[in-house]
């Protein structure tokens, strides 16, 4: 199978740049069942992090440009590449292949190795965010709370060390907070590849969510499953307009 | 006090055209209290009418430089011209004033008029949309029922009779449901203007999503209170890149 | 439009008297909207301040007295002048026109300017009573926590400033329970005036109850709304014993 | 140990009169443990049937004189005799024994027996405050629906026949909606002592709230337990002033 | 009446021995209402005590067998002498006469004292058990916190002082949580008998689940109520094999 | 990867004896991923079907030892056969390598794919046990309702075809009660492999249980993730009794 990892941000105009995208994709590949070919694409235009709400909605277009082509390419499921699955829903609806969200692989995941989960994230701007995303997910109940280390994303990279302490010491907040399990709720976190070492560290599983979000997109291949089209319709007006551009009218 | 009531797609470019936003204008400034000022503005591009999340994403851009327009121009509230609160939490994040959003003005207005009440919408394609909003309104407890009279949007004005017709029938299924209070889940439902002749055949407060959405707006200005920073954060690079462009990375 | 303000105690008979009334509906006359005139009127006999759930009970009898008199003067909506909104279901039950209760009010507009909200009140004593008018209003789920600042309501007009420094103290705890709104729990805070104070100290939007009852008053008569039917009765028994009196048997 | 069962209306004065007190009381004892003595009591003023949220406020003041009065007189705990549990939580404030409600009684202990249960009542006008009942006592989740047999109180004990078959046919409706438990949502419903003969035709347990508040009393007070004065607080004004009138400001 | 106290072990093997179990059956006997026979039962085989799920599991074949045989002697009802109340839905399916678990009447009666309560159990790996427990009564909302002494079971008996000094302790903390009623997490806890003590050093009630057992069993066989057929089935297979080993096959 | 799948009864003493173990295993086999082997195994003795709570307890044990005897084997990771995800949290405590129960996998995938799932199981008995696996894998909320064809487990082979209308007419019932995602729930049910058909008939993803536990055991194995230590304590008496027969006593 193919599956495509579709960073929702030009980062090969950013100074992590094709180098960053290529590391990416190797760890995905590393990470794969055998059989499964792993790519990782970044979109054409949007913002270099995303840390806000309003980040997030400038993601979907090109995001959904990019679904479709990767569909027409071939690819037979797509991740997306921010933790905070931008944009899933509508995604969803434009999307014939499956789409996945790394917060909603990463929860459930961590809802079925205990009882209640911490999430540790970047920063306090998108906290309630990721509430929402665990509602959403339908596993709210078994959030025991999100914690930030404070961290602008692009940050994360610059100070390695000092991140990874910073995920440590919240991670050890989110055990107090009841979490039996632990997710990074970032995907540069997982990109870190630090979540065994963590996992030794705080004594609960550690849930990387690149990881999670591929062994989603493989199992859902794999089972021939894909989103329900009573939950994300394909409208008339979508089907009918199926060059996305159609939905648009600009003078 | 002047406010503005933001339709987030190109109404004028539509057979609606200038007329319907003139008249809309006009039943704002009939429900106003004396001394607000309301107008209608309609934003550049974006899809003809919202009847998926998809197109809900696609609103947000636009929006977000009318409503920055607005601000520049000395309106004290904006209202989204749509039930979907589209975006509205990163709008709020890029707002310096209040930015209200017509699907939780509606919905907390309706919790307090009863014990349980219902919502009769457009389309299925948007149910699990409006129990989100319920969600993150805080009134998901209170929410009956979500019906859909199965007729978009722009159906509505076309076949204003049968579509009222289609409401009636539906707010009668939301009362079996336990709803004791009704909210139209449409803005286009709400400039039929029949939310008191519903009222009067179903026997319970039927709410009119524009009138809410008004009076909220109104009430916000008139308390000098606006949305919260510490759930809408304007984060360091909304701060520091004021031109909205400079979120964005392009080639 | 004419609004009564109705404080569910005799306050006129207490030490606060005629003055603290009259100023009370200068301050309300104060924050209305152009065109709507309102007055503040005590009942004859109850509690001298309220503190306990039975002090609540006792309020009720009399101000259904007075509200049905207000009714009969004209009045066009009336406002409960106590936070824990007492005895609001079985009034709303004999009253014609809509009553509101100032924390319905008060936390269903907290609930649409952030994701969670506090509340800072007088006494531990009705902390749960303020938990269940969350529910009540459905919106438990937007509620951070309750806090008060242990100091009877007849001590906060006393001493004034050692008052606010208590409900300054509070409202931080309240963020770290995580608020990112607030709301004032008792009226006499309300009419203390100082939430613009405070919500710039706190950097969290400050809900004065005074003034959201108010405003919710004011839209609903606005918008020719009132409480439903179907979630307060008007049953035979109270239909047709018109004067409340013939609801009682007594020797 | 010695039970008041205290009706919170004066149904001496009432058609139904002494005999009925008479033969509840009798009822009551007949239900009892070894050793319990129970006494009915009806209040000296107060509605003649409880209907509607207003008719449970009158009943409060005069039923907390009678429950002091019944303090005095050497009473080890008493039973509100109305399914409301009208004023529970300010009676346990003022009362230094256990005030039982039979509704809280009820739903607790049908909560034991099974995953979901019912209540059938007797009017549409209380269904809320029983849903809020089920809230309050803690077990909402575990409530299945509340349905109502559509006849006043008092018409229960005219035409009894016609009562039981309603009732059995909406716990019928009751198991259709999940219950596997059924409670009887009035306290003239309980005397007519039918649980039994229902639970039989219905093949689920049907819980008579007269016997249900009955066993509860005797339970707390064989375990020399109380409500938690941490939850229903005896604040110093109702120390201080421990005859009840002095909580009162009258001309 | 006679009740069968079952303890889920074989005590009689242990360093407890029967003294303890005498010890238990006086202390059940002395809490009885007058007529009622309390016997204490301990089965064949099983754990030392019950720290771990797998450990409940263990109990439950062989409670299964005395809970017949005490049916056939004519216990009218049985108590299940461990909190964790294992086998509870299992033990109902196979019995024709009342099944009680302390932890669901103890939770179910501690709704009714206050409006949230805590637990204090032994050790952590139970906590969530417990929880689970409280959510199948039904009152999860109500309980604000379990807390753990962290003390085996039976090291309770071996060192009374200490363990009442950290039941005492945990107790406070439970305060702090919210609870404003205690429930003892422990049936060994429970025969310490203290209950009464600590509800003088807390301010709060306390409640001893072995005596909140045996009050609902008396109260449930006075009732003539039993489990409900609705929730714990008796599947064809379990009539047709009234031989419990019939269910089994063996080599 | 080496992955045993656990049939909780000795189905190889039942009628459907090795042939149908074999086939499972082959079916299996069949649904893996490159690299993995499964195997499919049946304990000695047990129930030889589950379709009650006091049949899923008498798993517990049998299961345990082959959990042990498949980990000295060189097992990975463990399915357990049955959908009720018998005595997981015990058989979690007693192994070192993950244990799968295939309701949790089942259900925490289901919640991914849409909003709300339902589930279609066997009989009524089970279906508050399914509620309660809904809650403790934190996804109740997502759950829209549990159905069942009234079929025994051992009927289902028999009877192929009927069952497969039956699942279809439930599975029908499931979209009308809100499902946009359909869950099989048992595992006989799994192994007639008709879900991609169903899917195709009801127009929503339907998850066959076998196929979801695989799935999340190659993917917990893939990932180097297990259940949680914190969640599923191994408390010192399972430590130190590694002999799972150490924590017996017997006379």
């Amino acid at each position: 199978m193919k599956i495509a990892y579709v960073i929702p941000g030009p980062m090969h105009l950013t100074e992590l740049g094709e180098a960053e995208i290529s590391r990416r994709k190797q760890k995905l590949q590393g990470w794969a069942f055998p059989g499964t070919e792993v790519d990782a694409l970044s979109v054409d235009r949007g913002p270099a992090s995303i840390e806000s709400a309003y980040e997030e909605y400038l993601t979907v277009e090109p995001v959904a440009q990019k679904l479709r082509a990767a569909e027409d390419e071939g690819y037979d499921a797509s991740i997306l590449g921010c933790f905070g699955d931008p944009g899933l829903d509508g995604l969803r609806e434009i999307s014939a292949k499956p789409v996945i969200g790394p917060a909603g692989a990463s929860m459930s995941l961590a809802a079925t190795l205990g009882h209640r989960f911490g999430i540790v994230t970047v920063t306090e701007s998108i906290v309630h965010a990721l509430r929402r995303l665990a509602w959403e997910t339908g596993v709210l109940d078994a959030l025991a709370s999100v914690r930030f280390i404070d961290t602008p994303v692009l940050e994360l990279n610059r100070s390695r060390d000092e991140a990874i302490a910073r995920m440590v010491a919240e991670g050890k907040k989110s055990v107090e907070d009841g979490a039996d399990t632990l997710v990074l709720g970032c995907m540069s976190m997982g990109f870190l590849d630090v979540a065994e070492e963590m996992s030794e560290g705080l004594g609960i599983p550690v849930i990387n969510p690149a990881k999670a979000g591929l062994k989603h997109a493989e199992s859902l291949v794999s089972m021939g499953l894909s989103q329900s089209r009573k939950a994300y319709f394909t409208t008339p007006k979508i089907e009918s307009g199926k060059h996305l551009e159609g939905l648009l009218v600009a003078p």
